[in-house]
Formats: C-alpha cells, structure tokens, sequence
C-alpha cells in the first residue's frame, strides 16, 4: 500500500476526491467537522482521525478541502496541526479561497518546518468521480514535485503549474469562478428575454453552444437554463466566491462593476 | 455567370462578405450611401447602383447589411426598392437589427408581392475573409431555400435554421451578441483583478481558455486582453447591439441588468 494521506474536510466535493485516493490505493485518515461524513470512507477502509492534528503525520502530506479563508486557518491554528506536520510535512490546500489568506497560512507552515502549496479545484461532485478535475498549482518546487502524482489520483484531468508564488493558483480559482457566474447569469438572462418574446430558448442555446460559445461550462448550463430541465444549483457558493473575489480586487484597487452586480444579483431572494 | 445580386450596405463586414459573392462567381449590383466605398468592387467587377432600389430587381435576391433599425427601414421605405423588387424577389437582411423591426420589414414585403428573409451574421471581417461567419437564418420555406446557396457563397461556415418565424433569427444574434460582450467584459474584469495583485494575466488566461472556456470567442479576446497587445476594439457596435437588445426584452417584460450594466460600461468614456 501506497502512503497514508491525510484528508480533512469531507464535504460534497471531499468525499469523492477523498474516495479517488482510497482507489488509486493510498491509505487515509480522515477528519470531518460533522463527524458522520466521514462514515462512507472509513467503511472503505479509511482511518477515523479525532482532530485536524491527528490526521497529520510527521513529514506526511494532508490534504484540506473547506469552505473559506476562515475554515482553513481554523484547521491550520487548531492544537498540534503544524506541530504534527513537521518536519518536512506538506499541507495541499485545495479550497477556493483567497490569495492573501493564503499567503498567510504559507508562512504559518514555513515558520513551524512544514510546506503549504495551493491547488484548488476547478469541478464539482460529479467532475471529481468522473476524475474530470481542473486543478491550478503553485508553491515551492520540491514540495509540489512531491505530491503532484496525488492530484492525478485524486481525479485531476489537467495540472496547471502556477509557479512558486503563493496565491497565483488562489486567483485563477476566484477569476474562474466569477467567470463562471458570469457566464451562467449572461445565459439566463439571454434565455429569459428570448421565452419572453416568444422564441425557442432551446435552439438559441443550440446555435450558440455550437458556435462561438463551443466549450462545455456553456452546454451544461446552457441546455438547463434553455429547457427549465434543471434549474441552476441552489447553492451558497457563487456568493461566498463572487465575495472573495470582490475582496481581493478591491484589496488591490481593481474596479469590479460587474461582479459587484452579480453579488447583488445572487443575494436577492 | 450565375444570377447578378443586389447588396446594401458595404461597410466593414458589408465589403468582405460582397468581395465573397464576386469571388464566387456571382454579378454584383451594389450601392452604398457613401459612394466610394463601392469603389474596390466596382474595380472587380460589379456594377454600381445609383440608389438601393436600383441595386434591386424584379425577382431577383438583394442583400442588406446596415447599421440598424432605422437604416435598414429607410433603404426598405426608399424610392421605388419594394417595387423594384416585386414579383418575387427576396430580401436577404444581414443586418443585426430588433425582431420588431424585422416583423414590420417582413409585413411590408410580403404586402408589396417580395419576401423578407432574416440571416444576420456573427463574425467579424476577418472571419468573413476566411469564410467562418455563422448565421441564424429565418423566414419563408421557399424563400430560404433559394437563397440558401447565397448564404455559403457569402462566407458561411455553418448556418442554423430557426424556422419560418421572423424575428427567431434576430433574437439570436442579438442574444449572442450581449453574451459576447457579456464575456469580454468579464474576462476584462478577471484580468485587471489579476494584474493588480502581481500575478500573471497570460498564464491565468492560458489555463482558462485552455479547460472551462476552451472556446474560440475566450481564446481571442483573453488574449489580447491578458497581453495587453490589442485593446478590445473601439467600436460603437457593443453600445448599438446591447441597446437593441436590451429594449427587445423590455418590450417583453424580460429583466436586463447584466445588459443594462454593460450598457453603462461600455458609454463611460
């Protein structure tokens, strides 16, 4: 058996990254804030780790995929997390957030002997288990030549290197998302004013998506937005995400007109 | 020598898609209002009309590819064109117009005897030049398949059928159109953001374009916009093309803040 990774945060996106690994393999131990979601894997044969630290190991590699800048600095801070990840040990931050939180949280690793590299995840649940993952990556050399055969294991398609610079793989991730919204609100309300002056949504969606709008984030929302098949994912991330990203551009003095609209947009009921 | 065609309108995408027709071996009669425009295609070729109506004739095909509304209506209401045209004829209008206006131009058609067909294009000179416009296409059955052929000798890598209903066509040029500047903008957004916290633009586009916006429209304008080697075109098509869309929707009913917001956008000076 391969090495035992650590895994924190078993959400809907770190369950299925976290069973990729236990198929390519690798042994696991894995922490969750609500305990039960970690039920599945340790079936599988996953370790039930107690606390953050305990999913640790001197030297080793963990994994976090959490919420926020808030999420993961609890973790980072919480009793023994650095102190059992020295010496040597890698942390692979794989959550959106952003490029100042994690900067903050590289120095806090360097400080205590251990590597922080950031790789976010560009995919959701169902990318993860069809191993479709898009996957920005920056830190030091040595740390991420080391785990970089994890993000194949954990269902990555395509490996992006960011360079050595902490952040640069954090803001890909916020500009992608934005991006992303963006697209998604631009269609929607394309489709709503061709229904409202009663023209086929459908074929619209059909034109574009096999024209100039030829690339997949414009097909499967597209063709759920022209149908009604599904609505768009009622979900809590675009705001947090369109948040980050609003705060990181306005940290630098980058104007942000239209994700500033889409927050509003997404905050109305 | 194949049927001589009448063409309006020989401004920047006007002269390439017209240069396209003589190159296929049709006759051209062509005017514009500025007459010198027509210059480098009477010098191939075609011969030049004194008025829109004398660029028409009975029976035959003339093409329309104008600013607006309002220009695509007075060559229509213009001396003698609708009469010129009857028997029979058909008028193919490129032009991105409203689906109201394209309604009325169609009713005043078809009252006078000729009929008004719909075929407005995407693309840009360029891609007239090397034969990649897509055009949604929409209007009478037996209409359309006459002029059909027209439509591929003009430069057409693909055109998409939206029925006999006037206005179908129009919608989805003009839907298409709002999301390309929708697009523009966003990654214009995303860039700047990027900039301005020291990371590299260019990489960040690279990998964008790359996995979830591999698509021609997102490869061409991040580019230029990450490189900074071509400003995004000064033109006062975005601030035409989202104003006809934007009073398409409200018309209906439909809400338009992302358009009504690029609208201001694209106004600030």
């Amino acid at each position: 058996m391969a090495e035992t990774i650590g895994f924190v945060g078993l959400g809907d996106l770190g369950a299925p990254v976290a069973g990729n690994l236990l198929d390519a393999g690798y042994g696991l131990r894995v922490w969750n804030r609500t305990v039960s979601k970690a039920d599945a894997l340790v079936a599988r044969g996953a370790e039930r780790a107690a606390t953050p630290a305990d999913a640790a190991s001197p030297g080793g590699i963990v994994v976090s995929l959490l919420w926020d800048d808030a999420s993961v600095e609890s973790v980072v801070a919480s009793d023994g997390f650095l102190d059992q990840l020295a010496p040597g040990g890698v942390h692979i931050s794989m959550s959106t957030i952003t490029p100042e939180a994690s900067k903050r949280l590289a120095a806090l690793h360097a400080a205590r002997g251990s590597t922080f590299v950031e790789a976010p995840i560009f995919g959701r649940p169902e990318a993860a288990a069809a191993r479709q993952l898009w996957i920005p990556f920056a830190g030091p050399a040595a740390a991420k030549e080391r785990v970089r055969p994890l993000l194949d294991a954990m269902g990555a398609q395509g490996v992006f290197d960011f360079g050595e610079e902490i952040g640069a793989a954090t803001m890909v991730k916020l500009v992608g998302n934005f991006m992303i919204i963006a697209m998604a609100r631009s269609i929607g309300e394309g489709v709503r004013a061709v229904a409202a002056n009663g023209f086929d949504p459908k074929a619209t969606i059909e034109m574009l998506t096999q024209t100039l709008f030829d690339a997949p984030i414009f097909r499967s929302y597209g063709r759920a937005l022209a149908t009604g098949a599904a609505a768009p994912v009622q979900s809590a991330i675009p705001e947090k995400d369109l948040g980050l990203f609003q705060r990181t551009a306005a940290l630098a003095g980058a104007p942000t007109p239209i994700s500033g609209l889409l927050l509003k947009i997404v905050r109305a009921p």
